[in-house]
């Protein structure tokens, strides 16, 4: 297999996300890192693009000239990575499809609706890959989960359990530092903070394992530090398609949460409880038995579990290899593997997301309405 | 000390909550088990009280022979535990209020609210103590917890988090149960069937710990089960006295919980975090720290947790001791001690949490209003 | 059932063990805390037993004189828990089986093996029963694991081990403290601390579990803090009767243990892992199946574990139930029930550990030679 | 920084450690696979060498054309790793070796302790690194506890635990198994089993945290499922050069443990637990203060564990990333920095690891004789 040329918007030096997509995108041989525009300061965008192996004609000052330099070369990269501010992300995403490239986008991954509803339709029109980073679906036991629900093992999923609630902006004094306030201010986060940053994830993860869509909410947010405009703590209840009642708990207040991402599946036939900071295990429980701990890596694990797992059972994977996994179904998913495009967050959860922030705002400062998404 | 004379309501052969009120109030030998109306039926009420040891003259058919013997007697009950049905508690409790005998009354207080206010002002008027048990609050790390919170070390606390899910209404099979079925009959449940099951223990609880009171809230009912008439899932959003949110989920369809009795504190200054599965440990985050696991029976601890424990570090204490702090504490309060009335669940609480039950399925209704209580 | 009359010798007022009997003895009603002779300090030993409310004539100084007048009377204790330092168990065990009187003894049962051995020719000829208070055999789950390897489900067991490690002597300081001390001095504890106090708790449990006999051992003992003669850590390897091999650690400054109890099971068919920290869930692998976790009052449990659980899967169950248990099959022993000796810890087990201690200290002394018992 | 090229001999395809090892030389650009003799088979070793996108001129069909072709290029490997069986690391780490070439090479590093003092005389006498891939190093908190002893936090480290303890060889079906079969053959796998495949992983992290070495032990082997000539079970008890004890369980047949590496630290002042399938977290338990838990990526980290770490607080770092420390600090090396060869496991450990299953097996072969080393 050739590697396929691959290009990163933002992620510069000491971005952490910058880091999780060239390690995971480099992790099983599909892409070579081939173009940059890695920082809004060309100058550390250079510098760190050189230490990134970036050809230096091919290392950029902004994400135009990117474009530009990019769509002008037969070797021009074939998907790209958009991992800049979130207001950003419309308007580079789009670009990219109109020139025909592939795109990964962060999440969320637009700002409006709107914005959302126009990039899906630009994709399909353009026939390209248009996904969101939710990454964490690309973890092996995720995977494990969403087969076991969708084989029926479980019976009908009656409740979940959505988490993403950590702690780490309980610091009031925080409200000074810039890498904090800014989530904060809704002339740069818009309507919400903690729900659009992580409560999603944990929402959308939801919907990937339910099989199932959105449908309608009712949600609560508090601005638990003083001071904040935007909700630093959320609580939501939806509705999905398929009859499934989702509760979701988000928060950046839940000081001595580290980062609290957990999913729980309550079906008639059985349970699942899955925690992000421990993602080799699986915890199944039949209806009247015992709780079962399934490891990653073990016997009897369904192909999406097992193919998304590269080490031997008992050795813990952890992050990267996840987002390894959603890179290496971009790559199948580009040469035309159905099945990859089936186990990716792709724009229609990205659509889905960008919806749920927007009327879960909505029905917050409404009392806690339920509204249809 | 000499012990005084007890007298148990319900809590036949079989009863777990009675045999777990008998090892508690006998634990410290603050009570004997003097007299009993142990059953429903005459019959197996006396050859249980027989077993337990009760003399046959006071082992009683019905409670309210019991209440005429005990009455007339010099060495009648100064302590009636009221453990029967819902409906029952309020007619048990005011009689024996009524004769001026102290009452521990099973939770729910009562099914209606005018029923605990009248309660609540008999008992004051009678000069006598009123306990509901809300017997987890007997736990010594719950009452560290108390402590820590109180003392400030934690800050203002700005967001709880209290769980009661477990999953033993999980099976549809059980709506021909008769001990599962009644609980989702209004006739015999009233208005809420998980919440007033559950779901206020761990409420009361955030409500002891956090020393504030329900104000409002807003609710969210689910009937996972086909079928039911009343809810097996619950979320509320609670606003406390002090300021502090209180975020609530309980549940009996959470396959895979066993008890899921779980409460958060989340301050300015710190978070604690106690499990009632694992109730000998407490964790807590200060600010920036990393957490730490402090342990039941260590050194360092309030005086509240040390003196409800009874043996040494490593030993696990379970619901047993903590229902015996519960009677520990009443038998110091009928001696005169102010501060175990602090420790004790008292029908203050009893009442507002009947009235949480009310407010909320009022709410549930109406499709998720913010209600004041 | 009528209480019989129970006698306790030791266990004086700040005595944890003492309050472990009295109300593990208590929770069933099986037997009344009719004499005592609690406390080295006469007066003190009156006091306590007033507080306890045994009348003021069966409240005596020492145990001769309680030997003397429970003897002496008709409705005389049944049943007497000896509660003392170790030196005096053998005499006093011996005194009141000579009397026909039941013994429950503290452990170790006897400083020397000779003693050990009289003891039980003393119990045999008087048809007394002679039980050997290793009290987490009481544990429902501990009960558990026997019944399953009995059964056969494990397969022939080939490996266990058995861990009694806690940090609670780390403190060099603790030499000056006398509750600690006399721990490390020869003169008081014999040839063995740490093994003989706590190690030999787990690999009695071990025998418990696996049904077998310590054949041969192998010791090294170590005095980690500098100038205790006497080892506080101990690690052994033992031969079991029944081919299984054992693995025992034992240690009193394994900082950051608290308890440290633990035994697993390695079968050909499946493994067991049990913590008397968290007593009440027992974890079961199949061979080549996923890990179970079997809950303390699930179904489907062997009866023996059943019948030893009083309160409903969730709810914690700690160390005075397990206590319970041992006095409740002490009850149905002394009524004639031969199960219940079966699941007790008689006096083989504490013989055995005698020996155990003896050889593994002169094993430790040799180098680390392999010994018969 | 550019990249360096690289070399592996072994790792074909279905290898898991060859992954490892690709997927963390990858990781932070310092290492360009640029020549591999991946298979014993030279058509999969070409083809999957091509798979992984290595020029076909430089993808072998063995070692000795690899050297010879490798060694006569300007742009020839730097390092090489050697991840074949174990009987080939002598010959072929001293061909490379021998040639100028830096080598890491799989543990254990040789089969007789003459050829692991050889190669660490040929690397000095060579001016190269010969490191050996005690993996388990590079990860974060394994680096931080080595800091909190080396910085005297802990005091006098007393006692180490280090297991390395699984279950999967527990199917005596897999005695047909070839995978399995081989490594219980004296004829290939020499003297040891277990404990040269695993236990000496534990060992040698508890001599890298504890910064002494291994003086001398007493072991005893166990051939736990019938008809094994060598061991699936092994307890040591190891006196290391700085006075502390450490007591080492290694097992293939512990059924129920998925892989078992942990590694715990007693000292005067404080204790410190770590365990590999848990990696994110150290327990620092302070002399009579309560357990701590260190998170991987929170502030105050020694710089060790921090330059170790890439990705935020919270969420996991598996294997791979320490791998890829391995590689960082192997490039680091190679480039002249002292401290990261301080960092690394080095020949020293490999030669001390040799020599501990040879002594190892002598002295389970004499009952437990204490060996020096």
């Amino acid at each position: 297999m050739n590697k396929l040329n691959w290009g990163l918007i933002g992620g510069g030096k000491g971005s952490q996300i910058g880091d999780a997509h060239r390690i995971g995108a480099a992790m099983d041989n599909c892409f070579e890192l081939a173009a940059g525009a890695l920082d809004i300061d060309p100058k550390r965008a250079k510098s760190y693009a050189k230490q990134l192996g970036i050809a230096s004609d091919r290392s950029y000052a902004d994400w135009q000239s990117m474009l530009e330099g990019e769509a002008g070369r037969e070797d021009g990269i074939k998907l790209v990575t958009v991992a800049t501010p979130n207001a950003t992300h419309y308007e580079i995403s789009k670009a990219f499809l109109n020139k025909g490239i592939h795109v990964l986008c962060e999440k969320p991954l637009t700002m409006t609706v709107k914005e959302a509803n126009a990039l899906q339709a630009l994709a399909e029109k353009k026939n390209c890959l248009l996904a969101v980073n939710f990454g964490y679906t690309g973890y092996p036991m995720v995977r494990q989960a969403r087969a076991m629900v969708r084989s029926g093992k479980l019976g009908k999923i009656r409740l979940m359990s959505a988490q993403f609630a950590h702690g780490h902006h309980s610091d009031a004094a925080d409200m000074d530092n810039p890498r904090v306030r800014w989530r904060y201010d809704p002339a740069q986060a818009g309507v919400s903070s903690v729900l659009a940053d992580c409560g999603i994830h944990a929402l959308q993860m939801a919907t990937y394992i339910a099989d199932q869509q959105v449908e309608s909410l009712q949600a609560h947010f508090l601005s638990g530090v003083e001071g904040r405009e935007l909700e630093d703590d959320a609580s939501l209840t939806v509705a999905f398609s398929g009859g499934t009642t989702c509760r979701l708990w988000t928060s950046a207040i839940a000081l001595g949460h580290m980062h609290g991402l957990a999913i729980e599946v309550f079906g008639e036939k059985g349970g699942l409880s899955w925690h992000q900071e421990q993602p080799n295990q699986l915890y199944y429980t039949p209806l009247n038995k015992p709780t079962q701990i399934i490891e990653r890596g073990s016997r009897g694990l369904h192909k999406d579990a097992t193919l998304s797992s590269r080490i031997a059972i008992g050795h813990p994977e952890g992050m990267m290899p996840a987002f390894a996994n959603i890179y290496r179904d971009l790559r199948a998913a580009m040469d035309g593997d159905k099945s990859a495009v089936d186990r990716l967050p792709m724009v229609d959860s990205g659509v889905e997301m960008v919806k749920v922030v927007q009327t879960a705002a909505k029905s917050a400062r409404s009392g806690g309405k339920w509204l249809k998404l």
